[in-house]
Formats: structure tokens, C-alpha cells, sequence
């Protein structure tokens, strides 16, 4: 049976972006169907209905959901190619808590101003050096090939432009290590297909900033 | 090597009881420690520096923290016996979507009051028929046996007194099938030897009431 793969997505998704990247990784074809998050299509109601967002992958009809979920249930599926999850269970274990550690990173910095922008910009760095402190000096998260934390994390890059500009700050100068892991990641074909372009990101958040009525500094 | 299996745990926690089952399912010896959440111990602090929360397995010395990958990691390394997750990539997936759904279920039904409370009893029950859906006419979440989902969800059970006595209003009445699968799953040593009495779980929650300074209704 030919294999049916649809993507529902949203371009500007880091969560959406995890599932492109795996899905390159292991040289996977599939549909891809940008959504309006706005304006959300039936098909998207239809196979995420508890949650109704992106990403959704639909394989062979069958819907799944939540980014990491998905990105794990690649790798299970198409196990032959590129491994993202370790199979010692310590180490998956481990891999599994840093890939949800990364929820929802960087949002304040650029949804918040004046006082509670500072405290945003403090604890986004200070998740970032964990981070850091987890890389050591392995090239990756997954040791010398991209892993689940790689795949969790890296699409967080192209919105540190928006972060950067929104909180006046620069990531680089205070986290080098992570940024050079990064740009190392952003080599592979897999994730710079699979990440927008950072200005282009940059614009949707002046956009969403308008939309909820928050002002420029 | 003896196994060395140290739980840090605070005893009406529900991610800690979701531990606690998995570890009696699978016939594992260990040592529990129940820590006080407002002086929390060196150990704990050492063991999840990251969210300095429990629970926390230490297994031979090494620590994994957050309550479904602690689940997912003992039912990958004890797998002889009563397996969890189903071996099916797709319903791994399924599981460990509304094993994950449940978060924080019921939390604003006795942390709030008046209109908003009414809102957090709808939001509350709305949850439980979805679960409710997608039980369907099993006996477990997980088939003819309990399984990850159930492990993640029953032990709420246990606060379900005290979101009714604070809420005001019967699940039982809302969701009988729901309370039924319950019901069946206290009837297992496994769940029952995990849970404290519900009594004594209302008791805690006037105390975090009156140290959250919520009054009662």
C-alpha cells in the first residue's frame, strides 16, 4: 500500500518545524497543508478535535498529534534511517525531559514589556544555559548526530531574531555555545529546509503583536 | 548489582501516585521518600536542579524526573511484567496523547470561586467526557488490563471528593462511566495500595486553601 502522509501545519510553528525536520531526516514524502490558525480548516477539526491545533500528521488516515508524540512516532515507524531516540531507557528518558523542558520557550520575552520583558529575557536566558550546560561540548543533544532534543529545539533558532529585536538583547552574547550548536544544526539540509527565514518570522511577530494590542518598546 | 530504587514523592500528589502504581504493577522493591514541598530536601534539589519538583526515581544513583517518562522508563526496563505502553507505534501515540491530556485536571475547581469556578467545573467536566469517549466500552483505557493512561488518570480519583465538596456538585452524576472505570481500578491492589483515602486529601486541600488565602464557599 502506498503510504498516504499529510502534514497539518502552520509555517511559523516551531512545533510544526519538528515534524518537518524528522520527516526530512528519514527522507519521508508527504502533503503539506498550511493552516489559518484564524480560520481553522475542517480537516484540521476534524483530526484534532480535543485540542484543535498543529501539528497534526495523518498517516494513512490516522491522525496524530502533538509535536514531540508525532516526532517520536516517526521515528518508531521509520526506524531504519537517521534514530532520534537513544534506546538505553536512561537515555531516552533523558532525551524525553530536556525535548519537553523546551515548551513554549521564548514567548514571554517578545509578548511582555518594561519590567516583566527583563524577567522574560532572565529566565529565557537562564533556560538556555541549562540547555548548554546538557549540550557540554557533544556537537549535538543526540552526541555527534542530530537527536529528539535536537530535533525539539532547533526550530526555536529562527524565531531568536523576533526575540532578539522585541527584547533589545543578544542571545549569542550570552549563550555562544548554544548558538554555535545552532548554526552547526542549520548545516543540515533537514532543518534549514524545514525553518522559515528568521525576518520573515520577525514580521509574523510584529503582526501577532498588533493583533493582541501589545506596542513596540 | 542489587537494584537500588529511591522514590521522592509527596504523598497526595497525582504524578507521584501515577509512580507509585507503576512501580507496584511491576512488583518493584523500593525505598519512598515523602518530601516536604516547603522545605524541600538537599536531595531533591540535587536530583531535579532543573524544576526542583518530585517526583523523582533514582535508579542506581541516577535520577529521572517528570511523572510519564518516570512511568514510560520503568515500564521499558522492568518490561517482563505488565506492559504499559502497547508495543503498536500508533497506539503508543493514542496513549501517551491523553495520558498527557490530563495535566493539572480538576486543579481550578477548588482554586477558585463564583463565576470562574462554575467555569472550571464545566471546563472539568467537558475533560472527562472526552475521556469518557475515548474509554468507550473498555473496562481500562488501556483494554482488558490497565495501562498507561489509566496509570496516568486514576489518580485523581483520590481529589475527587474534594472537588466535589469544594465544586459543589457530583461527577458521579456527570460522568457514571467514568467513575465506574475508577471504581474498577481501586479494586486493583496496585491502585488502591497507591492512593490515599480521599478524606484525607479534602483535609490538604483547606489547608492549601487557607494558605493560598481562597476562601471557602
Amino acid at each position: 500500500m502506498a503510504e498516504e502522509i499529510v502534514l497539518l501545519d502552520f509555517w511559523p510553528s516551531p512545533f510544526g518545524m519538528r515534524v518537518r525536520i524528522a520527516l526530512l531526516l528519514k527522507g519521508i514524502t508527504y502533503e503539506y497543508k498550511d493552516e489559518d490558525l484564524w480560520e481553522k480548516s475542517t480537516l484540521l477539526l476534524k483530526m484534532n478535535p480535543v485540542h484543535k491545533k498543529i501539528p497534526v500528521l495523518i498517516h494513512n488516515g490516522k491522525p496524530i498529534s502533538k509535536s514531540l508524540i508525532i516526532v517520536q512516532y516517526i521515528d518508531e515507524v521509520w526506524k531504519e534511517k537517521s534514530h532520534l531516540l537513544p534506546s538505553d531507557p536512561y537515555q531516552r528518558a533523558k532525551a524525553m525531559f530536556w525535548a519537553n523542558f523546551i515548551y513554549s520557550l521564548g514567548r514571554k520575552v517578545w509578548r511582555t514589556k518594561g519590567e516583566e520583558q527583563e524577567a522574560a529575557k532572565k529566565e529565557f536566558t537562564e533556560c538556555l544555559k541549562l540547555l548548554e550546560g546538557e549540550l557540554g561540548d557533544k556537537p549535538y543533544f543526540g552526541g555527534e548526530n542530530i537527536g529528539f532534543v535536537d530535533v525539539a529545539l532547533v526550530p526555536f533558532y529562527c524565531w531568536f531574531y523576533a526575540y532578539e529585536t522585541c527584547g533589545n538583547f543578544s542571545i549569542e552574547a550570552e549563550c555562544p555555545t548554544l548558538i554555535s550548536w545552532a548554526k552547526r544544526g542549520m548545516e543540515k539540509e533537514s532543518v534549514s529546509k524545514s525553518l522559515p527565514d528568521q525576518h520573515k518570522v520577525y514580521d509574523y511577530v510584529l503582526q501577532l503583536k498588533k493583533r493582541y494590542g501589545i506596542l513596540s518598546r
